[in-house]
């Protein structure tokens, strides 16, 4: 549990708030790609860390986040036109650039140096991997490079993004995503909707009898780039059966992948829109070709991660308006849970495994009182990961800038599925890191 | 009127608040018995006096109403697996019976003792008259009985009971349940939509024509089960025709009726769901027979009480879901109010007494502003019901507990419409007492 | 830009406001006639300046304006009978006529004085030009006469006025509407949309070539009536093109309509429904003859003002609902906006100017945040309006009652479109004041 004062310290990240100052010292995914195809094309309304910005993709193909608001009379420039290097503001035609410069003011007289004084709020952006990524931080902050993470060194089209609502916090996704327990509750005896990508995983007999085990030791260790945790669980008398996730700053995951598989890479990182949702962000990522058309409409059938989707314009409760895309099984229909399927089929009857994850943390409330928790053993990567976090926050706060933004190669590592001795953890990560433990793409 | 402190202290009922603790000693309704009709069935969301519940019938057919939020890790019990003897929570498969113990948890080793330390909180039940009572206050308080209510203690089918909610605070639907006056203006002119159960009173011209007088005198005597009320009009010369109304601790109504109907007993309960909305609880009975599956149509048809009804959920306005019953006419659609009816066969174009009600009650705002009222003659009910309940729930604080919970043979009355002579409502009282107004079913 | 304190003073419009407390100095329109078309036809519920009200129309064709409430048990008197000279009060029958005296109170005996003693808040109204008017101040300040507005004085017939919702504070449109800058922009390229009414404005070949200049030279002056600007570009060398616009206290506009054109009036008004909505009122006047059938038509299509509109009742974000006109094309479907549109016919995508105008608007959200403008040259009427009103807003708080209000020929006035020499705004009014800037209908 934490107390009233570390909930809001680990949750809020507005601008000003410990939390949200960390988050603005790190690169951060804003978008993926295809929400944002083509140049010139239309703006984008969006809302990250609690602020209302809007995208768009200029005539070069760079991609520019600026304060929603025009700074003139403070139309939102969603209504813009994206044309010849800039958005121009449907009100009185002021034009920006991707970096914010006011590059035409029609509404004053030619001989006005009003416009030199004009700059708007813009956020650098970089893409790869399929992912806009933005920074939102003081400018002398700015890490030179892209975390290498695997999935974004991959080649273009050996990993597949996407992108949707949350309507939590983000810590309420982070928190659910690194809980290895609920996998053999929450999402167990999904065998018959699994999709064919990850089907060799779950049909593998003597892990599938392994992970029958709900109560796995589980055990963890710092590192540069956040944590490794460890759940071990029987496999015999002579053998632990060990998945080992890995827990990448500030609130990206890297799900163990059992070798031979076709993905190499899964996860999922958590970026807050405000402190009431968030965009959680899925990869996947295989080593050997691209991926297909039918693997990716496998991807987007909704049995695992993404959910299924719709793309929308979504009404915040403030009354603010994003486009993004929603989760179509969601807290408005109960998330389709079927009784009927509850008692014959699976765990929950609800059927993709994000869409029983929402159910689960969209219902705690938006922001969950962890003040009246009780956690157990099983719990000990969620105590971690708030301790980090809350302890790299305080640090900032005090002057100490958080070392592994500056640290991109500390990404470099792959979550481990695998059968050993009776090795414990930091044994195992000594033998295994320098050849499963290691990303391919970096 | 009330002062602004006074209509505080009437209408909030979350934990703490005077007026909730009061309501916590008593047995409140909380479910009609088909919403949660088979053992081991889906479990349902509800919120009563503030607090976020679940409920769910177990395998022995007992219903347990829990904390709606898993002591772990906060997921929501609807989610929940109802199986062999209790709810399993569907995050990580804690299971809980209907008394709150935690009777496996799965997700921790089989040696561990925590377990044994976790105790959701649940509140007794009991079931009765087609109801599901809910005791919410201190253990040590619980009252031994139910109220000896004629309609709860009339054989199986003898009664029939309604829930539906509205969209008001409690005491503003309670207030108008025992608002004698009104029923002469806003239900008035509706002979032609009433069902055939009450059609009897409603065809009795001599009742008729004596009702007519829109200002009755009323008078009223207070009693153990809290007071009755009398409103008394002209019969001609030699004549008064009584209408004796009482009011039981600490919202139900029992309304008059006519000698020789088909119903004995009719009445309404008011249990808030929060500060805002409320389930009214409706019940008839009649004494010769069970009713008969036709009759239970016409009641259901919408033209008194209940109105006409859907099942579904209803998400409150922050944003928490309760599985319930809601009028098909609401203030969503102005309770399908049309002003041709209301000029040519009915008071107020809406169709049914209770629709009529609710657009009256719901149009005041959710908590009415009882300071800026102007009582008359015709409000002493109401006036008295408030005094009484600020009265208890005032010496409740003191440390007085309020008698009529251990006394469940107080309710055992019965309504009364009578023709008399010039008996004023005391005498008239003590001489039917014991005759008309005792309930038969005690 | 305006201080955090001096936008507060400008947008709160709720009782004992300093801006709520001018504004009940004047006659404001509140309803126009169709809306409430009949004697003893239904009520209708509104709200202005933040107060819950009723209207109706009396059997003698009066315009009652009343507390929504009753003031006996608050029922909300839409719900009520309109017969025979009053509003029955659907509860107990309370009857109010368009004074607020309650002419009858059937729940008490005949005897009884109470009636007497209740008087139910009611607000004075006129009607003329198509228009209900109120006043909602204190008795002894009401004026005499409504403002001498020259689509006012015109005979029946000849004006058009249409009221819609706009869910932003009243500041917000009244600002956008004396933007002339705007027009070059937001509402450009709309030729092809543009209704035959205005068309011949617009296909001035002249005038359209001297319009395309989009930073033209303001200049203003005002005026016991409240301020004249003009807007002057150049036409050739030898002329400028002047469009000299009208602002009026407290929010009346009037638009400069081309010499010969149909059109002689054309304006509109921004009246608070609350501190977050507001009804336009658009007013168009001709002076040769009514308009016809086939004209209305066209203005009520939605290529300018009104945008195309349907009736309904709407729920304001605090529940309290409203019976009013709003706009097909809104905030919750982008206003219909269409990208191709936008590249390819019309500056936004947006169909007709009010449209357009409110898509800007809107999207600022409620209450635009003044303090992070940046005001430049084109933006001379909109801080001179604000400031005229903060200060004749401090002024009353100091005692000093607004002038305009008792001198309703000052409301004598026409806006001018015209071509001129090289002469400045004061010359050009001097010259002009007697003959194109004079009201003919006054």
């Amino acid at each position: 549990m934490l107390s009233a004062e570390e909930n809001r310290l680990l949750t809020r990240v507005g601008p000003g708030t410990p939390m949200g100052t960390l988050l603005r010292r790190f690169w951060l995914p804003a978008l993926v790609t295809p929400e944002i195809p083509e140049p010139d094309g239309p703006p984008l309304r969006l809302r990250l860390l609690g602020e209302d910005l809007v995208a768009f993709r200029d005539t070069d193909g760079g991609v520019g986040i600026l304060d929603a608001y025009c700074p003139h009379r403070r139309a939102h420039l969603f209504w813009g036109r994206n044309e010849e290097r800039g958005l121009r503001c449907a009100y009185h035609g002021w034009k920006f650039d991707v970096a914010g410069r006011c590059t035409d003011m029609p509404s004053e007289p030619a001989t006005s140096l009003f416009k030199d004084k004009i700059r708007q709020t813009s956020y650098p952006t970089r893409e790869k991997g399929g992912v806009v990524w933005v920074y939102m931080g003081p400018p002398d902050k700015q890490p030179a490079s892209l975390p290498r993470l695997e999935w974004l060194e991959a080649p273009d089209g050996y990993q597949h993004v996407t992108k949707w609502l949350q309507r939590t916090n983000w810590a309420q996704g982070m928190e659910g995503e690194i809980d290895t327990a609920h996998i053999s509750f929450l999402h167990s005896s999904r065998t018959k909707y699994a999709h064919r990508l990850v089907h060799t995983a779950f049909a593998d007999p003597k892990r599938n009898e392994a992970r029958k085990d709900g109560a796995p030791r589980l055990s963890y260790q710092e590192a540069p780039y956040g944590f490794t945790y460890g759940a071990r669980r029987d496999a015999g008398d002579d053998e632990y059966y060990w998945r080992v996730t890995r827990w990448l700053y500030p609130f990206f995951s890297l799900i163990p992948q059992v070798p031979g598989a076709p993905l190499v890479v899964s996860g999922r990182c958590w970026v807050p829109v405000d402190d009431y949702h968030t965009w959680t962000f899925g990869y996947l990522a295989r080593e050997d070709r691209p991926f297909q058309a039918d693997e990716i409409d496998l991807i987007m059938h909704g049995a695992a991660f993404p959910p299924r989707l719709s793309w929308g314009r979504y009404e915040l409760p403030d009354g603010y308006i994003i486009d993004t895309s929603l989760p179509v099984a969601n807290r408005d229909n109960d998330y389709l849970i079927d009784r009927q399927m509850q008692r014959e089929v699976n765990y929950t009857g609800i059927y993709g495994a994000n869409e029983q994850d929402r159910a689960i943390q969209e219902a705690m409330g938006t922001i969950v009182d962890r003040s009246r928790e009780h956690l157990g053993s099983s719990d000990i990567a969620i105590v971690a990961a708030r301790r980090l976090l809350i302890k790299m926050a305080r640090a900032l706060e005090a002057g100490q800038e958080p070392e592994v933004v500056t640290n991109p190669g500390a990404y470099n590592v792959r979550a481990i599925d695998t059968f050993s001795g009776h090795a414990q953890l930091a044994d195992l990560l000594a033998e295994l890191d320098a050849t499963l433990g290691v990303a391919r793409f970096s």
